[in-house]
């Protein structure tokens, strides 16, 4: 078993998105096969440009307010939100409030 | 794109966990794939105890405080506190606090 605060671990930042960061927090070098667990930071006025990729994601919104938008829809999430984005489907996220958008969000770590 | 509240989720008793809640929030319902998303309350003196099963886990400490065991070591774990379970580990947690343990645990879906 591991155990380590969240915030032990270094955050990096996410090329193209200012004010984005991102914790791997479960990952490969924690011996992880199937999937990752990430913790996003979003600064006020920060956004994550609509995007897509194949794998599958689920999120749970720890603090801040924000927006989700995917399939042309927006979506008002806040903490205790849990979102699920199929694969493919292109989202986009903005944070909307005066504090950071703090989330989880698992992938897969392949495709088979 | 799915959106709820965790809490909007029915929580499940666990059978032979007295105390011990589980809910769903992603799960193959929603169309998950690969992994499902779990949010779990242990009651205050409530525990899981020590299992194991194929399959790794990885975990978010949302509130409250408790103590997880696996191979004969303890750790104190609290709101923020990531935890990764390799298959096969036995392991167990209590609530020692005075306020409801409660946690996201992500599994995989299949093993493969």
């Amino acid at each position: 078993m591991k155990n380590k605060p969240w915030h032990n671990v270094p955050a990096e930042a996410v090329e193209g998105m200012p004010g984005v960061s991102i914790r791997w927090v479960v990952g490969e070098d924690d011996g992880a096969e199937n999937f990752a667990m990430r913790v996003f930071d979003v600064e006020p006025r920060a956004t994550i440009p609509s995007h897509h990729h194949w794998y599958e994601q689920e999120m749970f919104i720890l603090s801040g307010e924000g927006v989700a938008e995917a399939g042309g829809e927006e979506e008002r999430v806040g903490p205790g939100s849990v979102l699920w984005v199929e694969p493919d489907e292109p989202h986009a996220f903005r944070n909307t409030g005066d504090d950071v958008l703090r989330f989880v969000c698992c992938v897969p770590l392949r495709n088979d």
